[in-house]
């Protein structure tokens, strides 16, 4: 019943010979291993290519797995309980179990561990879901070569072509939080980001710049702060904002998170959330609700959005790739009462 | 390499004919369904045990698994989050990874489906551990039968001897809420529980009568409610409590979720939290900080909790009981700005 067990394809000695470098060297880059000169890489992966090796998952010997991997930044955050959510609910649809890991921290860049790829593939994982990464080359080449299915959520950057991900409609839900304010009456909106060169923060960013041009108001670069998503920091350049000759009547917040950090800062001024600063967050954590005032704020559909890619990871394992590899699901601004119209 | 492949000791067959029953009704017993009579079952049972008959797990041949499965009621909450981050950073430090699934409902009776545990015998998880479960006597029996080893975190009741579980000290924390409101001159403690004859509330309950004796209070009948855990229903009975001849000037509730929704039945009231009516969550989860006022709760350390369940979970697998099966944590009072003095 169950199929033979030799690897499929050419041995790693052909492809090290075809390439013309040593046996250990072939290994390296087959298992995604930094120490190896960019043209050695490059010989070694066109060898691959051209060959069409295949390393068998060690051990998913005539079984299919019916596991797939969740990695994640950590678990402790309302944010992770909505991504799971929505995982584990299509996964159990599809009859696949998850596996859950938490480990892409900065230090490592954001992404996966060495020890969590060899771990995945050694175990014939169907396939991985990594959760808000940003995957290097060398690694996107590792799951390729050990054709491990991946998708990628929320990623950090834009991933390269080819590479599945899904995320939310970020510059819409931008564009819509700044939008409400200057319905609202505002005309001095200030905007606090995450990571500049981050796509998300990207997004929502120029969604903002896209309302403030709509309504014909100049871009002010005084009032486009970057905090990098820590709270404290938010907290300090809502203070230095609100100190300004010419300060803001309204902040558009990139996270819920810093939304409530730029409460605080308010506070400290003795000012009053809407009486005095409108905020608006983007996220819609379930703690949003509990703020006071309760926060407006942009829903993204993380428990939706991690379900989709669920459901496109199993597509890619079926061999059955989608139309599109690049999903975006809508977002929603929700009003709720940290928004007001502007003081005349 | 691989060990050989048949079942080690007795066949079903010799059970079957030792108990005096059919093969497919030992099968029955064997895997944990419900429809065999009890008197039945206790026969197989018997010859199971006197024959000492051990089921291996299918896919387990030949290798041990380093998968633990970590069974959940729902993935969307504060509260598994916390349970995933301590489980998880355990399991990596055992070099261990978890599955991770949802489906302790109460349509089951907060037990694993039989769907759950047959994926995990097959695939042959090293170990189980659910969280807030309550099994059946066949769904411990199954258990023992497969020897999987298993932890119940926060069993909902009493688990049977011999049964490994993590617990908080819930009586210390009852009282410690109450005591504190004593502490702050009250004399008329409402309690606010979750189900009466469920293991958290039982303790938590206990512990605030055992303040309220020790301070010399009467017991008061109509001070003592039961929601459920559910906010509406403790919001409902948080009125009546104000609709009292003497109403309490506090109320020491079993749930931080319950706790808001006392909140705002003392905002439909117009009482102001705390200086009309204090209260005392319990939990301490994150949305408790965030709440006006910030909550004055029982911090129950979740995450460590689910660590100590793990470890416990590791020493089971290794063949390496521990001392106790039986451990409970510590909690502590968080006080906050939902309690103040009682009013002269």
């Amino acid at each position: 019943m169950a199929r033979t067990g030799g690897p499929t394809g050419p041995t790693l000695a052909i492809v090290a010979r075809e390439a013309r470098v040593s046996v250990p060297t072939a290994s390296k880059v087959v298992n995604g291993r930094e120490d190896v000169a960019p043209e050695t890489r490059r010989r070694v992966t066109e060898a691959l290519d051209r060959l069409g090796y295949v390393r068998r998952p060690r051990a998913a010997a005539g079984r299919p797995s019916s596991l797939v991997d969740v990695v994640l930044h950590s678990l402790d955050s309302s944010w992770s309980g909505a991504v799971l959510h929505g995982v584990e609910a299509a996964a159990a649809e599809a009859g696949l179990e998850i596996v859950v890991s938490a480990g892409l921290t900065r230090t490592r860049g954001y992404g996966p561990g060495r020890g969590r790829l060899h771990r995945l593939a050694a175990r014939g994982s169907a396939g991985a879901l990594f959760s808000r990464a940003n995957l290097t080359p060398s690694q996107y080449a590792w799951l390729a070569q050990h054709r491990i299915p991946f998708v990628l959520l929320d990623p950090l950057v834009e991933p390269p072509p080819g590479v599945a991900w899904v995320g939310a409609d970020d510059l819409g839900g931008g564009a819509a939080a700044t939008g409400h304010l200057l319905a609202l009456g505002h005309r001095r909106i200030a905007v606090v980001g995450g990571h500049r060169h981050r796509l998300g923060t990207a997004a929502r960013i120029a969604g903002h710049r896209a309302a403030l041009a709509a309504a014909g108001l100049p871009y002010r670069p005084e009032y486009e702060r970057y905090a990098g998503f820590a709270p404290a920091r938010a907290r300090r350049h809502a203070l230095e904002l609100l100190a300004l000759p010419e300060p803001p009547t309204a902040v558009s917040v990139c996270s819920d998170a810093m939304a409530l950090a730029v409460y605080e800062a308010a506070a400290e001024r003795g000012l009053r959330v809407p009486g005095d600063l409108c905020v608006v967050g983007f996220g819609d954590l379930p703690e949003s609700r509990w703020a006071a005032p309760a926060l407006t704020t942009v829903r993204r559909p993380l428990s939706d959005m991690a379900g989709t890619a669920l459901r496109l990871l199993v597509a890619l394992t079926a061999g059955d790739p989608p139309a599109s590899l690049r999903t975006e699901l809508a977002t929603r601004l929700v009003v709720r009462g940290s928004t007001a119209p502007a003081p005349n």
